[in-house]
């Protein structure tokens, strides 16, 4: 097989994905739909979600009309401007194809977002209605629920890029194609950022909101139907968890594939000159990998299954195996046939393919190092959870400080992967011997690109293990809601704790994908701003030299932005929290039969206010995550906002690992309370209604807002200071 | 006047501050002691503070030797190993040198804060004895108290840099000497290090332990001579916030001194070559404004005066402006007396000496900004503190959530004044034209030291007011517990606010000068790599490119070092708090008289246990801050090492914001609530004892290790990164 065959895959793998979602959403759909009080509350459930995502998708669709206006005006401003000429060094109205891009890069993430919740607000009541029969069941309809999301995210980011690429003329100029279609990744982080803030902000606001005025003012249980508020929570849980982190993903695989393709330009260059076969075949490898990445999914789905009887987190984690060992098979196919460098072999006479397979190896490697650390913080069974559980009895003050240290901690074991990975795969990639016409060592670059790709294979895979956690977590909440059996709600129970850890796990992933990437996107930005200096004969861009002050002072606001966004979009949830108190009070106050049962909640009014608020809300650290670059790209110039996306992407990365897993800590610390295993002196239970357990309360609300709205939030952040100043940075030079 | 005149200045200046630090002293210790209960109290915290700094001073010495003794052996063996040659560029045995530099950093920083801590455990009782009669009296004791520390810390760095630079032949070669006096700094930075680490620890784990075993376990008020923890908590005040923050400013001044030294080198060789008069003033420059800053404080402390019904505040805030301005006028004598440039201009034809005096004043100005940024997130009369008090309306999750956003608010400020001080301070400088023999223009760099140094002018004062916290805060705990006169324990009461705001903004100016300080530690350090590099013919290190793979993970990893330093402190105060809450209970157990008053505690016995768990505690933290920057120069070599310089210091001096203006702000939301300005929404207070008051006081002790073990240690570790990087030099260059 030669790699012109090889990158034919491309097209027909991102539809086969697309149909095998629409397989798994008719299966889920043509499921068992329980009973009537079920089927009532998810009723009401996947109304509030739907009208949340028409109004916030309204409300990112416009705001997106006006980005693509804004940029659009900006580059063809800047490319007929004189002294700032330089971008016709791509011979096409680069403005308006970067609007263009940036639109359906918008549309087709909010397309992926709106079917994927759409699906999930319907398995939940399947999941639930299944859970009343059997555990392996429920489990299966709600993994094949998620990965419906799982496989319309990546294959909707696949075949969009290679469709805008071809758009671009990719197939006659390759080389020149990838940097026409930044916009497209612009685009979808724009629209994560919305998603994920607007998401993130409802569902925590939802969650604090109703269980301050529930369980604290009216002393109720948490999820009792007389709390007008429920509702919302439970609507909160699609659209933060699902919705943000789809879009997130989306993100991830669209920017990252037009990074590596970037990056692939110096490769085909070199391949060009050396007279190699398929040249081009160096940036289609991405969008080729990805392809397979999507094919090993497919197949890992059907390995999900098991007895009655058995952990439902070995089911998922065998089809994560099966994902991940068939992603190696597959590497090692497409580097050896699309990495031919006949006449010219890397380091110690190995073939030059041969270090970009051990590249793509160390990313995938990478991702399960990551699963396994996100387990070790956020899980009941080993020391830091622990640690938080005992500290609760010494109230909650312990509490919080025990957990803010398991939070601190958490960078280390991040930093250290991170950085091994880096150094590993740029080493292999350096090794392969990839040299420009002057002596350049491009491989090494390239080599921490082909390891993002490696851990990206997998990502369909680990979406749908994401979309699983809403879904489960509503199943048990509509099981409660409509007071199902015993049974259902055990096994609703047990796929409710399996979905905490898959959601932790995700937002590793997340994690670990977007440092990875930093490096990749940072050295398209370079290549770009080297091509236009090129053009005007200007002096290249060789370093982003952190002893410049320009680029000190743009590290140190990249530094201070993600606290400062984190900041508000804590604030938010506040703010948030506050309509809906005062909402239910209202509701408590002037339906007096709503204690007694005999009045029914306004469940619609509470979710409808709560949509309000949160879109409200997500405007001004959206706003001040935009601005920031562009505003320090205009002041300090281009090298200066080269050092704001490397800092910020560390300082995002960190913060971000900081707030998810000392949320999750403090979230499954409680949870260790609560299911017994925190014992006093004498070898008693410290269980529920305990102080102990009160003080693992706090912290579990505290962690709340900083693991679903703030961290989650920093991810798309990171890489939205990636697009956008690949997109703006023709205004930036100056 | 001409420089060299000027330059005699510095010895006297230095004598002169030590007599008067002695004169003060003598002044405190001559006053009335008060009752016979006062002085029982005083004479245990007095004993209980001096075992501890005997025993902690003991360990930081050892620890010292050995360093001392690794870093000479180290030095030396690359000065005489062939590979790793070129330090023999300075022509002597640097390693020795470097060692003896070390040391004696090291003793001059404990004699300072071993006298400081004499003479303010000393003070205390003397405060509490005329609160009995004066406000007045109280306020020039304690402030004439701090003062001797103040005078002290700042006159022991400028006689100590002065004399070793002279025994190291900085009179002959002055362009030499301040690369052999770098040891100085380290060894100053060392013993900093392990004296706020070791004193935060002790005074955040026997305020939080005995809070916690008195107040929550026993049900005694905070402060209860029945608590055997009561001692070692008034202990720890002293240990922590005094003999910490002293060195921790010892250090700043000693080693930004020789870092502006080391930049000031370009300059005199510029000067030389350009047939300048005194072209060693540019090197002498930032002793001589120390000088200067030494007597303008003298004359301040003369200004703390005032009417008995006057705000505090406005005694100790007239001398800083007093000081202030002085140090204004003295900038302007020295700059233009020192920075002759006969036959050369700045831009616009203004005299070079102009823009450096602007740098300055610029320096002086960013202090002031950030004592008001201070002001306004930590104090009651502004939004934030009011936010977290009324968070704490709805209990300690929200409380936390909202001192959580403030803190990390808080960042915006800070980023932002620090970016423009080193903006406009480095832009002043290139404008006074000052080019080196191939054009470089080192003006910039420059700028930012002389604005380094402006801000320093004022340290013995803003010391002063620091110690005046601890000192007060003893005052009242004496009053307090020896049951003194009502009218004592009011004005004690004052005092202690007053005090905990000047804690406060002390904290703000270390951060604002270890920032500044960065970029000219981080350029002394390009310099000297350079001149190694250039002893060996090989290429200068042009620049530090993030774009570099092994300088973006060093970049990561000293930015994952800051939450993983604050996780070690903060997990330190938890374990040692353990310790004293066992042996309170253990005394109240079998000392069954000591709740109805017929037994005493043994507080020495809980102070000695406290001291013991408090510095073995302080070990690994320390051997973390110490080893990493090593270790990353080693593997990845100086450019990265550089690169974890600088994001290190961006990333602690954020992550110090965040801890000391969170720490700050719950503290004093708690005290907003005390005083009973939180209303209920019918305008009824809402006050101590209610639920509201509870949550308060959760984000109080939260903020305790936040803000006086973790936040104040990282402006030591951001400092010890530059001292340690720019002694190790040649040990990272391969």
């Amino acid at each position: 097989m030669d790699a012109s065959t090889l990158q034919l895959i491309i097209l027909p793998a991102g539809v086969i994905a697309v149909l095998f979602a629409l397989y798994l959403a008719r299966d889920v759909l043509s499921r068992d739909t329980g009973t009537r009080e079920m089927a009532e509350v998810a009723g009401t459930i996947y109304e509030g979600a739907i009208a949340f995502i028409r109004r916030q998708y309204t409300t990112i669709a416009l705001l997106a009309l006006v980005g693509a206006v804004v940029i659009g005006a900006v580059i063809t401003w800047v490319e007929n401007s004189a002294e700032v000429a330089g971008t016709d060094v791509f011979g096409v109205e680069l403005g308006i194809r970067t609007a263009i891009a940036f639109l359906v890069g918008a549309a087709c993430s909010m397309a992926s977002g709106i079917i994927g919740m759409y699906i999930s607000v319907r398995s939940n009541l399947r999941t639930a209605a299944a859970a009343r029969h059997s555990l392996v069941g429920a489990v299966q309809v709600a993994m094949r629920g998620g990965a419906v999301s799982g496989f319309l995210v990546v294959a909707l980011s696949l075949l969009g890029v290679y469709l805008i690429f071809v758009a671009m003329g990719g197939l006659e100029k390759p080389a020149q194609a990838p940097f026409l279609i930044v916009g497209y990744g612009f685009g979808a982080s724009f629209v994560a950022l919305f998603a994920q803030l607007g998401g993130g902000i409802y569902t925590k606001a939802a969650d604090v909101g109703s269980d301050l005025v529930g369980k604290v003012e009216a002393g109720i249980p948490e999820d009792d139907p007389r709390n007008a508020g429920v509702v919302a929570d439970l609507v909160g849980d699609n659209v933060g968890d699902c919705a943000g982190r789809g879009a997130d993903l989306f993100e991830s695989t669209a920017a990252e594939n037009i990074g590596a393709m970037i990056l692939g330009v110096s490769v085909y260059a070199i391949a060009l000159s050396a007279g190699w076969p398929n040249p081009e075949s160096w940036i289609f490898f991405p969008l080729v990998v990805r392809a397979f990445g999507l094919l090993a999914t497919i197949v890992a789905i059907f390995f999900v299954r098991g007895r009655e009887d058995e952990d439902p987190m070995n089911m998922l984690n065998r089809g994560y195996w099966v994902t991940t060992i068939l992603s190696v098979a597959a590497l090692a196919l497409v580097t050896n046939v699309m990495m031919q460098t006949p006449g010219q072999t890397g380091a110690n006479g190995l073939p030059t393919w041969l270090f970009f397979f051990g590249a793509g190896v160390v990313g995938l490697a990478t991702s399960v190092v990551f699963v396994y650390i996100t387990q070790y913080y956020t899980s009941g069974s080993f020391r830091p959870v622990r640690e938080i559980a005992t500290a609760s009895k010494t109230g909650p003050a312990t509490n919080i400080i025990s957990g803010t240290a398991v939070g601190f901690e958490t960078t280390f074991a991040t930093a250290i992967s991170i950085g091994i990975a880096l150094l590993v795969s740029h080493w292999l990639g350096e090794q392969a011997g990839l040299l420009t016409a002057d002596g350049t060592n491009v491989g090494g670059v390239f080599g921490t690109a082909v390891a993002t790709m490696g851990m990206l294979m997998t990502t369909a895979y680990i979406l749908a293990m994401d979309t699983f956690g809403p879904i489960t977590d509503n199943a048990g909440g509509i099981a409660e809601f409509s007071r199902a059996e015993a049974q259902a709600r055990e096994i609703t129970d047990r796929l409710d704790a399996v979905g905490n850890t898959t959601k932790a796990l995700t937002k590793g992933y997340a994690i670990a994908s977007a440092s990875l990437a930093a490096f990749l996107l940072f050295s398209a930005y370079i290549d770009k701003v080297n091509l236009i200096l090129g053009s005007r004969g200007e002096p290249l861009m060789t370093s982003v030299n952190l002893a410049d002050v320009g680029v000190f002072v743009a590290a140190l606001i990249a530094a201070m932005l993600v606290y400062f966004f984190s900041s508000l979009a804590i604030r938010a949830v506040g703010t948030t929290a506050q309509s809906i108190i005062v909402e239910v009070r209202r509701q408590f106050r002037e339906m007096p039969g709503i204690m007694d049962y005999s009045q029914r909640p306004d469940y619609a009014r509470v979710v409808d206010i709560t949509t309000r608020a949160a879109l409200r809300q997500m405007v001004l650290p959206g706003l001040v995550a935009v601005g920031t670059p562009i505003v320090v790209g205009i002041l300090l110039g281009y090298q200066a906002v080269a050092g704001l996306l490397m800092v910020g992407t560390i300082a995002g990365v960190l913060l971000a690992t900081v707030l998810n897993n000392g949320g999750g800590a403090w979230d499954n610390a409680k949870k260790y309370i609560e299911s017994g295993h925190l014992l006093d002196d004498d070898g008693n239970v410290i269980g529920k209604k305990t102080p102990a357990h009160a003080a693992a309360v706090v912290g579990d609300t505290v962690g709340d807002p900083f693991k679903d709205t703030a961290g989650p939030s920093l991810h798309v952040l990171v890489k939205l200071l990636a697009t956008i100043t690949l997109v703006l940075a023709p205004l930036f030079i100056r």
